[in-house]
């Protein structure tokens, strides 16, 4: 092993979007002592920059010893194609160590947490090593303690918002109900009334739109940290897109592991950063519980809710939790175009009962918190006054939209289907994940336009032939796959009352034993 | 998203080793409906190969939509650079469901634990997927059944050396012991006697020598499995390197991500299914005890014999367990030219009584599982007549050594240095790790011909300045680093019994509070 080489620049010509990545020949990475994965110091210039290790075979055809360099690393030393840079192996980060002896299941304490998340943050950890702590978290939980102190992590290695405003209300919700668009109404209403809102959002990954997918039909969501202090200083309000502000960035990268995992012990942390990061002061969760949603029990729902709450009277933050009926879309629009026009109308006054209802309660909540009686009452008649409708049409324009917009003028998918009941009877069960893969095959939420109407809810009366929903697409092969799926799916069951008692059979997978080694 | 892109194959020029895999650029990802790490077919005239995704940023500076291939691709398609390609999603294998199912902490049946160990070889899981696996059955435990699913499925999905013979024997040594050449003398003993031996050893990792880089100095290793089998055929019995027959291959993946964790829950599964591979029946497997040692008491040792001989007797192979002694170094030789000179010695009747012991202990168990009383005479008698020396030679001939090597014709370092005792007494404790370390320092496994040649062993009396060890470097510098390494570590204590009390100060580390987040 040698302590050092000096080896010819090939430039890859792209990035990783992530961490800085360098590509070395086993020969070579044999000579340094380094494996896949390891770490080593790229100099040049009198510049240097920290790389994870790809191990290639034949990297170079020629004779020369070469390492390959993506564009963070190239951007970083300023290096051309050609010229001599000097690899040198490093220690592996102490994080490294902590995650090692977390998966001996010993306690994490502040600093090794606040290295671990530093490490991350800075691209000093590879995959394998941010799965197994993610992993390993995921079956040891996480204490408060270890929860608290991840929290502070994340917030502390990331961007802040400076508003030096208290209050500052937030609210979020662990989604998963298609058809939510009660954020674009609680956020006015709040601002209307004079409070700070400044609200950050997600785009979808699963669902057919996430509240910036909605909301960026009526704005620009993609906003920096500075132009979101703007809108807020100005409208009191925003509804941002949380993706690029790197507020709390160790969430970013660790939920691009823990996806294909389907597992997420930071859940809570994650969150609470966010909130944190923009500096909330009084917060509502809203818990979405029903058979197709994240929280199928209330009971679930109420142990969440109870680590919400301690975790953020750790941060010096109120925190309050609403368990909310998940059994079915909220109001009748699936789909980012479709569900903005539905909050254009609700706003002006023209919308469905649950969302109304969702909308003023939480807002009243939040109202609630900072020591208004009757906060629903309040939200109410924000929305009966004109003031939210008002608040939103500000927001907007402070964000880049225009503020005149109608429900009429926003452009939905021209290919559209009606799916209608095959006998007559009550509307027993709303399928949301059916309805949520149909909006997408739809074309949700890339093609904005795409989506579902509901023409029905729970308990809704039909005959046979009446139309239960209808599909819109932006393409027409889009619309096909949609109806395909929503025959198969069946989303919308409708029967006499406690007629329908199955509700999914699990057949019986004969499993072929294996043969013992023939010998 | 759409379900297939044409796109122009731009060759990276290298290869990685193992996994397929493509690198897209971000916008197309996005356009595929895929993200990193995620899998998709790639299509060229007919052909077809599974990789998995890398996103980058800008991949391409011009406007035409490309796919940058590695190596692996390239072959599989037999493409040039600038032919298009079609690059289509395709759904997540199965094993990725069983491997969230574990992480949910349910049981895996057989059909789940192929298909998971079938997709690993493959390539068709990432390291991602492959490192939560990997801590999930760390945490968990596997079962004795799951340890014998993933074990057979490990043999079926590589290469098997088929010998027609029985009975077949072996050995395997847990390791961790510096200077443990005892297999060069055992699988010449065994075969000596006319029974088949078909060792495969690895090389070293974090240590000093593995076997295969001590016999290594003595014969080419790095055999294919039908030379493998050629060699037995001959010589009843062979040493060569396990790493590129791919015999149970799952396990040369798994453990690239294990390594980094330090962690490894297919310890027993992968040195068996090893062993089925080459179709061993009798199987004596070593667990060498000690405070530096892997396995530190007797206690944890006969837990870990009973998994060995239980999962053994289920794969219809008989195994029985020597725990010994890990004290201190085997013989006084620690380096690959200077152990391989050690076990010539010894072979030809001239060796030190540990290697000695041991290597003819565990032939007599080998010899006693296949029916023969007073195993360890009959071992011991072999190496007396001339009889193991022989057969040692004629493995050396049939792997294309020199079957008249002599010791003193193995180099060694030219540079070389003596530690000698700084105070009279006796040698109370040998640091296997510092003795492996400093053997590292001055070169070794690379560099053959360094290493340490100890002066004494455990309980030895020494005056002042009577020397404890020799370091043997090929270069200067090497035996520089070890040198000071040695001063640092002081790897062999020496005193009156009973002094030296306290073997290691932790010292308290300060520890800063965390501040509350400032408002």
């Amino acid at each position: 092993m040698v302590s050092v080489l000096k080896l010819r620049a090939k430039l890859l010509g792209f990035a990783t979007g992530g961490m800085g990545i360098v590509v070395l020949d086993d020969s070579i990475a044999k000579r340094l002592g380094v494996h896949p994965l390891d770490r080593v110091k790229i100099k040049y210039n009198g510049k240097e920059v920290l790389a994870i290790v790809n191990v290639a075979k034949k990297l170079s055809s020629n004779k020369i010893d070469e390492v390959a360099l993506y564009d963070e690393v190239v951007k970083a030393l300023d290096v051309k194609e050609g010229d001599i840079v000097e690899v040198e192996p490093v220690e592996p980060p102490k994080s490294i160590a902590y995650i090692r002896s977390k998966l001996r299941e010993e306690r994490l304490g502040p600093e090794e947490i606040r290295e671990i998340i530093k490490d991350i943050v800075r691209g000093a950890l590879n995959e394998v090593e941010i799965a197994a702590l993610v992993t390993t978290l995921h079956h040891q939980g996480l204490s408060i303690e270890e929860a608290y102190y991840f929290t502070l992590a994340m917030v502390e290695t990331g961007e802040r918002l400076r508003l030096n405003k208290k209050p500052i209300l937030d609210k979020h919700s662990l989604g998963g109900i298609p058809g939510d668009k009660t954020t674009i109404l609680i956020v006015p209403i709040i601002a209307s009334l004079g409070y700070i809102i400044p609200k950050t959002s997600s785009r979808a990954i699963t669902s057919p739109a996430g509240t910036a997918d909605r909301f960026e039909v009526l704005a620009p969501v993609d906003l920096s940290v500075e132009e979101m202090e703007e809108v807020v200083e100005k409208a009191g309000g925003c509804i941002v897109w949380g993706g690029a502000l790197r507020l709390a960035p160790a969430d970013d990268i660790i939920i691009r592991v823990e996806y294909p995992l389907a597992i997420d012990p930071f859940f809570i942390p994650s969150i609470m950063a966010k909130k944190a990061a923009v500096g909330s002061t009084h917060v509502v969760i809203d818990i979405p519980v029903g058979r197709d949603a994240k929280v199928s029990t209330l009971a679930q729902g109420e142990r969440l809710a109870k680590d919400f709450i301690e975790l953020g009277s750790r941060l010096g933050m109120h925190v309050e939790v609403a368990l909310t009926s998940g059994d079915q879309p909220i109001g009748y629009a699936v789909g980012p175009a479709l569900e903005a026009r539905e909050a254009l109308k609700t706003i002006s006054g023209d919308g469905p009962g649950d969302l109304v209802n969702k909308a003023t309660r939480l807002a009243g909540l939040l109202l609630g918190m900072v020591g208004n009686k009757n906060g629903e009452a309040i939200a109410r008649e924000a929305l009966r006054l004109g003031k939210a409708e008002k608040k939103l049409r500000e927001i907007i324009e402070a964000q880049g939209g225009d503020p005149k917009v109608r429900p009429e003028d926003i452009p939905i998918g021209e290919y559209t289907e009606v799916i209608k009941a095959k006998r007559k009877g009550r509307v027993l069960y709303i399928n949301n994940r059916a309805i949520a893969q149909i909006a997408r095959a739809a074309g949700a939420p890339r093609d904005k336009g795409a989506g579902i109407l509901l023409r029905v809810k729970l308990g809704d009366v039909v005959d046979e032939g009446d139309p239960l929903m209808e599909i819109y697409a932006e393409k027409g092969y889009k619309l096909e796959l949609a109806l395909k799926l929503a025959e198969e799916l069946m989303p919308i069951i409708v029967g006499k009352r406690h007629e329908i008692m199955v509700l999914k059979h699990i057949p019986a997978v004969p499993r072929p034993g294996l043969p013992e080694l023939e010998r």
